[in-house]
C-alpha cells in the first residue's frame, strides 16, 4: 500500500487520479446518476468521499445505468488531494457506504484517465428465470418469464447482434440518448457488437453482451426482442429487418430493469 | 391438474395428504419451526393455509432450520379436507405469502408420507465469500471470511466426514437435540453422511453434505472446523480424533446462518 500524498515542487499537494471498482444491488435506487431528492450511486458514493475528504468531487461513472439495474463492476474516477493512501479509499468508503453498494478496487489512474472517455467496451448481462415460481434467491437480479421459448432460434438471433450495426430500432424513444463512447462517423446510432451470446443454465436465460457502446435501453430492448422472437411473435427475417428499419416500435417491449447488470468495463 | 376432492361413500370430504416443496431466503425469519410473535416460515406459511382452507393444520416440515438460514427445496406436508385441486395450492399460497418463501410444487401425497420421518436423506450447501470485500449479491447467503486458507487441506478434511461417523463433537451444547430420522442403534449422536464435498468456485467456497439426518448446528459447526483446519489451527490427525472425543469445545466456532441453504430432502 502507498504511503500518503507527496507535494509537488511548491510544496502543494497533488491531485491524484482515483480509480474505483463498485458493485452494488441497485434495487432500491435511482441508478448510477445523481438526482436531487432520489437515492442514487453516484449521489451516495460522492457523499461517502465528502465525508472521508472533505472534498466534494467530480465523481465520472463509466456510464449511466437506469434505475433498479445491477452492477458487478462500474468504474469511476474522481481527483483529490486528499492524504489517503489509494487503498484505504476501499474500507473507508465501504463504511460510509449502505451494504448493497460496495467499492471493491481502489488505485491511482494516469491523470488522464476518464472512467467514461477512456472506457473500450461494456459487458452487460441480462439475467431471465424460467420456471414456474420464481426461488426467492433469484428475484432481485432475474426478469421472471413462465413462458415456452423457442431457444435454439433465440441464440441464432442473439448472434446477429455480433459486429457494427445502426441500433435506432433497439434505442429508447429518445434515440438520440447516446453514450459519448461514440466510435463511428456514421449515425449516432451506430455501435459494434463484440460478442454476443445467450446460455442456458437450468430454468436461467443468460444473456451476455460485450460492446464498445450501448444507446439508452439498449440491452434491455435487445432482450425484449429476442423474447418476441423466442415466443414466436417475430420471425428471424423480421428481427433482421430491425437493423434497416432504424424504428423503435418495430422491435420488442424493453425488459425490465431488474435482470440487467453492468458486469465490467474494459480500458 | 385434478379436480376437485371425492368423497367417501358417507359423503364426507376425504382428507388429501398435500405434499410442499419451500424456498425461503430466511435473512428476516427465526427459522421453519412455529414460535409465538416471531415470524417464522411454519408460521407463515400455516396462517396462509387457513387463509385458503379456514383450515388450521398440522404442518409438518423435513425438519427445523435455524434462524436466518435458507432453504431452497425444505419439504412439508400437511392433511386437508380443502377442495382446492392439488396444484391450485401454488399460486393460492404464493399469493399470500411474502417473496422470500415461495411454494415450488405442490402435489398429493401417499396418506402415511411424513415430511420429516419418510426423508431419506438430505442435502446443506454452506457458502463462503474468500475476497477482501464481499459483492451485495453475495452477501445474503454467504458467510464472509477473508482470510488464507489451505484449501486442499480443508478438501481432505471435508472427505474425513463421509460415512458414519459418531458427531458429537459437532453437535450445538445441547448436543442431544437430534434429528428423529435416527437410523442407527449406536449412540444417539451417530449419523451417516453420504457425501461431502468442498469445492472453489471463484472467490467462493462451496461446500455441500448429504446425510441421512444431522444434529443441531451440526453442518455449521463441521463448516467452522473446516476452516481451523484451513487456518492452519488445528492439524489433519487433531481433526480426525474429534469423531472420539465427542466434545464440542474441542471441535470448531459455529460459522454463521448466513451460509447455509438446506438444497433438498430426499425420499
Amino acid at each position: 500500500m502507498q504511503g500518503g500524498i507527496s507535494g509537488d515542487k511548491t510544496g502543494q499537494p497533488v491531485a491524484r487520479n482515483i480509480r474505483l471498482t463498485i458493485a452494488y444491488d441497485g434495487t432500491g435506487y435511482f441508478g448510477w446518476q445523481s438526482q436531487s431528492g432520489k437515492p442514487t450511486i453516484q449521489g451516495l458514493v460522492r457523499e461517502a468521499i465528502r465525508k472521508i475528504s472533505g472534498e466534494d468531487v467530480n465523481l465520472i461513472g463509466s456510464g449511466r445505468t437506469d434505475a433498479g439495474t445491477h452492477a458487478r463492476g462500474l468504474v469511476a474516477n474522481f481527483k483529490t488531494t486528499a492524504r489517503v493512501p489509494p487503498a484505504a479509499w476501499i474500507p473507508a468508503l465501504n463504511r460510509q457506504l449502505p451494504p448493497d453498494i460496495r467499492v471493491l478496487s481502489s488505485r491511482v489512474a494516469p491523470p488522464e484517465f476518464h472512467a467514461r472517455k477512456s472506457a473500450r467496451s461494456k459487458v452487460y448481462r441480462y439475467q431471465i428465470y424460467r420456471g414456474q415460481v420464481i426461488p426467492p434467491h433469484r428475484v432481485r437480479e432475474h426478469f421472471h418469464y413462465p413462458y415456452p421459448l423457442d431457444f435454439a432460434l433465440m441464440q441464432r438471433a442473439a448472434r446477429l447482434f455480433e459486429g457494427k450495426h445502426d441500433f435506432a430500432s433497439f434505442a429508447a424513444h429518445s434515440g438520440v440518448k447516446a453514450d459519448p463512447n461514440e466510435e463511428t462517423s456514421g449515425a449516432r446510432t451506430v455501435r459494434r457488437m463484440l460478442c454476443c451470446r445467450l446460455t442456458a443454465v437450468g430454468k436461467r436465460l443468460v444473456f451476455e453482451v460485450e460492446g464498445t457502446g450501448f444507446l439508452h435501453h439498449m440491452v434491455r430492448n435487445m432482450v425484449g426482442t429476442l423474447l418476441e422472437v423466442g415466443r414466436g411473435r417475430m420471425t428471424l427475417g423480421k428481427f433482421r429487418e430491425l437493423f434497416r428499419a432504424r424504428d423503435r416500435t418495430l422491435a420488442g417491449f424493453t425488459a425490465p430493469a431488474r435482470g440487467l447488470i453492468l458486469m465490467r468495463v474494459r480500458y
